[in-house]
C-alpha cells in the first residue's frame, strides 16, 4: 500500500467525520448523520467520475473506502463527546483534505487526458462538492456561499498546480507547493476573516 | 409481461401519485405536481444506475415506464380528491414500493458484477433517493433526516437480503423474507413512533 | 464556425451572465456568484448528458463554452450596475435562451437514437435544470415551482417538435415553429400572469 493510497483512505475517514458532525445541531438521528458523513466523503469524487465518465467510481471499484467510512462514523458515534470537542483539529483536518483532494482530482482529471482547463474545474469539485451535496440535502446554505475563502482556495492551488506543471516542475515539489498554497490561503482567510468582494 | 416487470411499472404508477401528493399544500400549479412525480418515481433507479454506470438507465431503455409515470399523474389530477383522501392507503403502497424496489435494487447491483457492499447501498438508494432529491428540490427537509425509520429499514432489509443470499438461500423465499422483514420494521416504526437515537 | 455553433457558445454566454446575478441580492462572494453563473450554464446540458451516458459533456470535449461562461462571468463583474440595470433585456436573452437549448436537446437526444418521449423531457431538462439546480443549491424554490409557465412552455414546445418532425417537416421551419413557439408562451404567460391550475 503506498503513501498516496493510504492518505486517500485517511482524509475520506476524516471527510465522514466531518460530515457527521455537521448534522449535530440538529434532530437527525444517528442514521441521518451516516447518510451525511457517507455523502460528504463520496459525494466530491463520484460527482467528478460521474461528470467525466470515469467507470467504476473509485468507492465502487475500491470498498475499502467504504470502510474507511465506516470506521469514520463508528469514530464519530462511539467517541462522540470526545470528537466533537475537537473541531478545531477537524478543520485542521478539513483543510488538509480539501487541499489534498484537489491536487488528486486535478491529476486524475489529466490522467485520463481532459485539459487542464477541466482539470482545475474538476480538482476543485473533488474537494467541495461532498460539502455542497451535503449541505444542500440538509437544506444548509453551502459553505461556498457564505463568506469564507473555501473553493476560491482550491480553484486557485489547482491552477498554480497546472501551470507549474505546464513549465515542467516536478511532481513531488509541485505537490508540495500546490497544497500548501491552498492550506495556506484557507488559514490566512480563516484567520483574518478574510472574503471576496461581493457584487453589490 | 412477467410478474416481477408488472411489479415494477405498478411500483411506478405509484410512486408517481404519492410524488405528485408531496406537493399539494404548497402552491405548485399542476405541472410542478406533475414534475415532482416524475421526479420522485424516476429518481431513486435513476440516480443507481449513474452511479454504477448502467446504460441506459431503465426508464430510457423502457419508456413504457414514462407511461406508468404520466397514467399516475393523470390519475392524481383526474381524481384528486378521492386520491388525496386515501392517505394511509397510499402510506402501504410506498411502504411496499420501498421495501421492493430495495431489493430489486440490490439484485441489479450484484448481476452487474458488484459487491456487495456497494449492492447494500445502491438498494436503499433505488428506494429513497428520488424521495429525497424530491424534496430537497421543493426545499423540504428529506424524508430521510426526519425522525421516522425510513431508509435505515431499506438499508435493513437489504442487508438481510444479502446475508441470505450468501449463505445460499433461495431467491423466492429470500425476497419474502427481506421484503416483509422491510416493511415489518416500517410498518412498526410508524405505529410505535419509534425512532432511532440521535447524536446528542 | 457554424451558426448553430455560434448561438450555443451565444447562448452559453448569456446563461452564465443571468445565473451570476441571480445571486446579487444575497451576501454571495464574487466566488459565489461565479460558481452559480457556471452551474447555471453547464447544468441542464450536463444532466441531460448524464441521463443520457453521451460522454464527453458539451463542455469538456470542447472548452470553448468554458471560455463563453468565462467571457459571461468577466462581462457581469466589470460592467455590473450596467448589467444589473438590463434585467428586462436579459430576461428576453433567457427566454430565447431556454427556447432554443430546449430544441437542441431534442435533437441531440434523437440524433443519439433515443424514443422521442425520452427526447421531450431531455429537451426540457437541457433548458431548465441548470436554473433548478443553481436554485436548489442557492435555498431557493425552483423557478419550476413557482407560478409562471416556464418549464412547461419548453415541454410544449419539445412536444410540437417532435409531432412536426414526425409528421415530416423540414428541420429549419420546424425549428422556427417550435422556438417561436416556446418564446410565444412565455413571454404571453408572463405579460398576462397567466399560471396553471394547482392541485387544490
Amino acid at each position: 500500500m503506498d503513501l498516496q493510497y493510504a492518505l486517500e483512505l485517511i482524509g475520506t475517514f476524516f471527510f465522514a467525520i466531518s460530515g457527521a458532525l455537521a448534522v449535530q445541531n440538529r434532530e437527525h438521528d444517528l442514521f441521518g448523520a451516516g447518510f451525511t458523513g457517507f455523502i460528504t466523503a463520496i459525494g466530491g469524487g463520484s460527482l467528478r467520475d460521474i461528470i467525466l465518465g470515469a467507470y467504476p467510481l473509485v468507492w465502487i471499484g475500491n470498498v475499502n473506502f467504504l470502510y474507511a467510512i465506516f470506521a469514520g462514523l463508528i469514530t464519530t458515534f462511539v467517541f462522540f463527546p470526545l470528537v466533537a470537542r475537537l473541531r478545531k483539529t477537524l478543520f485542521l483536518f478539513d483543510t488538509l483534505g480539501i487541499a489534498f483532494f484537489t491536487i488528486l482530482g486535478v491529476e486524475k482529471t489529466l490522467a485520463l487526458g481532459f485539459r487542464p482547463e477541466v482539470a482545475a474545474i474538476m480538482g476543485m469539485f473533488s474537494a467541495v462538492m461532498g460539502g455542497v451535496i451535503r449541505d444542500t440535502l440538509t437544506n444548509e446554505i453551502p459553505i461556498l456561499f457564505r463568506k469564507e475563502v473555501y473553493a476560491s482556495a482550491c480553484l486557485t492551488g489547482a491552477v498554480v498546480y497546472l501551470v507549474l506543471n505546464y513549465y515542467g516542475m516536478g511532481r513531488n515539489i509541485n505537490l508540495l507547493v500546490s497544497i500548501s498554497l491552498i492550506i495556506l490561503i484557507r488559514l490566512v482567510a480563516v484567520r483574518f476573516k478574510l472574503s471576496l468582494p461581493t457584487l453589490k
